[in-house]
């Protein structure tokens, strides 16, 4: 594991200490990426190979030098579908806590105990407070979570179960963040908050690491990301800039970056149509995939670069359309999705019609949580009820079942 | 992947072809084993090395030959934590359907695919049915589930979004399965009840080669094993039998095998205490641990068998003993056990406290779902409910939190 050489800002570039914690830029309030001498790493160390740890620490190269706090996070599997055999999805239902928010958790609330920090507070749409709940437990540290009070309620009672502190809040995660922001000083809670701490990124890129390995070392050509806070997508082209520096991946061009977002909460939707290099508060935000539920990403400019230089694109689905996705996948193809990751099944399906991208693309997408944390909201949007006694089942009219069936899996 | 010799009665020692589907011996009942000429896989096959493929499948040597209907089941984690240095957990939550039943189902549907069934049908305690569900939907065939009314809400919406049809019963799995032998034939459903054909063992054995694979080729000291039809445990007895027929083990004691059950439908606690060869129907059962109440498996007989054999022993714990351990659990090492796993973990610090094993004996444990499967069951036995605005949430008294901390992952 290599040193950290500093942290340099995301907008004005200057350079920070990871001696002490650090939360955003002192100078621009940029959010700030580990930097490693990546010459020692390259001459240090090789590429994982088959085999070895099953899980993100694989990557022990490239992550911070400090004793992990893991749960088993990460190295998940990619599962590709009969119907679509160039799709590849990422499957990260399988991560500690159900969804992929372990990955930046591990991380972070490794540093945090390598700091020394006992408190740790984060505003959350919901998955990031249950992976926080949990490492925090598994750390022996006190966390504060903020969540909008109709959260999915699997994610209240991870908080409460794993032993943090739960305060439900009656807003969106950006009041939660502003809660935070106002109580943390008194009392003495680090925010670790999405983009407002370093470590959750570098978690997340190792998705990035992930799907290039998977892929025998070569890059897709285009990655569909569900998109809130967008720390996975800036954490994976952040991975693909180090593993150029490293040698690890066959050059050639990186993958077009899609970001998928639901259209009642589309702010970087919105500001991408506009041309807007920074997203605005989007009002009124709701849609039944939890975690999309983001109004204003700290990281939009970031998220708004990265897709323009790939050549990628944003676009927002309708609730209706990724409940229809994700009742598609799940008849035909055995996959309970988290809404999340419907609307990148539904733009996926969108791109291809409109041209956008090839059935011939090689096309990674994530599913980024288990379709289990949201059975109330999928339940809701549904209409399903656990039919009483002597009361018979409604009958419903659900999209038709494909008779070309499943999954199969590669890696 | 070899061709299978012959089905073995597990009573009678009597064999069948398998060269059309079979369910139980036509001559006694019996539940079948599929055979394998060993000495033909010897021959032609070594054990699995490190890399290879990450699920179940990787023992495709012992495995029938067939084509997979797979998602990517099996080849779980296994984590440990630092309270208990020589326990290991096995965390089967990582499986598609958060739980372990995808094993056995994804050998299952495999054959049936193979054998051209169209219509399966199955009792169950709740997992059973969603993973069913979800390995049909990719096999392109029909399910038809048979559940009690008061599953975890879980369960049922996985049945109806897989696209199975799904039968609520008012009584217990007991009368579930009643239902579907009374009606499968005018049906034409195949029966796929547990240790009621032969193929989920198959899947299921699989955690047996796996947890002494991850163990380096040795047997631990003991396995912990929730019970409730018992295959799981029947599988893994199969699985040493194979292995060491192999040469794939270290020759050594097996593990004693503990099978754990819930106070509230321990009928195979109440027949391993009673001396008995077989279980009596256990009345009005009752526990939160779903995938426990089954109040008289059909292969009790083998179970007592296997325990027996092995040294091991039968345990029961009340749900406030599994509750307590769930919480300890989830407040100390960041894992939302399932109440399955929970009273595994009970039982472990009992049989510590007992000294029926020693704190430095070496011990695999099964968490066999995800938590999160649970959640409306865990907040009841809780008393947990989501606070409406303006009210406070309720000071509960949890047990406290340890300051050691959590998990750390070896394998
Ligand atoms: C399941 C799921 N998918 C996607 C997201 C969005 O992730 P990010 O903040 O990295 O954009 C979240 C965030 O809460 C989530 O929980
Ligand atoms: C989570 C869980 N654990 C354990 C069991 C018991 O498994 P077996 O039937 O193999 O004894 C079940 C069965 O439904 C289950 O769902
Ligand atoms: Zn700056
Ligand atoms: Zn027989």
């Amino acid at each position: 594991m290599p040193a950290i050489a500093s942290l340099e800002c995301s907008r004005c570039h200057q350079h920070v200490s990871a001696d002490l914690p650090q939360t955003v830029c002192p100078h621009c309030a940029g959010s700030l990426y580990v930097r490693y001498d990546l010459d020692e790493v390259k001459k240090n160390s090789t590429r994982p190979t088959p085999g070895g740890l099953q899980n993100m620490w694989r990557y022990s190269a490239v992550l911070p030098d400090v004793e992990p706090v893991t749960l088993g996070e990460g190295w998940t599997p990619m599962l590709r579908s009969q119907r679509y055999p160039q799709l590849y999805v990422k499957e990260e239902a399988t991560n500690p806590t159900g969804a992929f928010k372990a990955r930046g958790m591990s991380a972070a609330v490794s540093m945090a105990r390598h700091y020394g920090l006992k408190k740790l507070a984060a505003p959350s749409a919901g998955n990031a407070a249950g992976a926080l709940a949990a490492y925090a437990a598994a750390a022996g540290i006190e966390a504060h979570l903020f969540m909008p009070r109709d959260v999915p309620f699997a994610n209240y009672l991870e908080g409460v179960a794993y032993g943090a502190h739960v305060t439900l809040v009656d807003g969106l995660i950006s009041d939660c963040g502003r809660m935070v922001a106002e109580r943390k000083d008194a009392e003495g809670w680090f925010d670790i908050s999405t983009l407002k701490e370093p470590f959750r990124v570098e978690g997340k890129k190792t998705m990035g690491y992930e799907l290039v390995e998977q892929l025998g070392w070569e890059y897709p050509d285009a990655v569909f990301y569900p998109t809130g806070g967008g720390v996975g997508l800036i954490g994976m082209w952040k991975a693909f800039e180090e593993m150029e520096a490293l040698g690890w991946v066959k050059p050639g061009k990186r993958p077009k970056m899609i970001a998928v977002q639901a259209s009642g909460c589309a702010p970087v939707a919105r500001a991408y149509r506009e041309g807007a290099a920074v997203s605005k508060m989007f009002e009124n935000a709701s849609t039944f995939a939890a975690g999309l539920r983001v109004p204003k990403p700290y990281g939009d400019y970031i998220i708004l670069d990265v897709v323009k230089e790939s050549g990628g694109t944003v676009i927002d689905l309708s609730d209706e359309a990724i409940l229809d996705s994700l009742l598609d996948w799940a008849r035909n193809e055995g996959l309970l999705l988290c809404p999340e990751g419907a609307a990148a099944t539904a733009a996926y399906d969108h791109l291809i019609k409109t041209g956008f991208l090839k059935p011939s693309d090689r096309v990674v997408l994530f599913n980024t949580g288990s379709g289990l944390k949201y059975v109330d909201m999928i339940a809701e949007a549904m209409g399903l009820k656990r039919p009483a006694e002597n009361e018979s089942p409604e009958e419903k009219k659900y999209p038709e079942r494909s008779p070309v069936g499943g999954i199969i899996t590669p890696v």
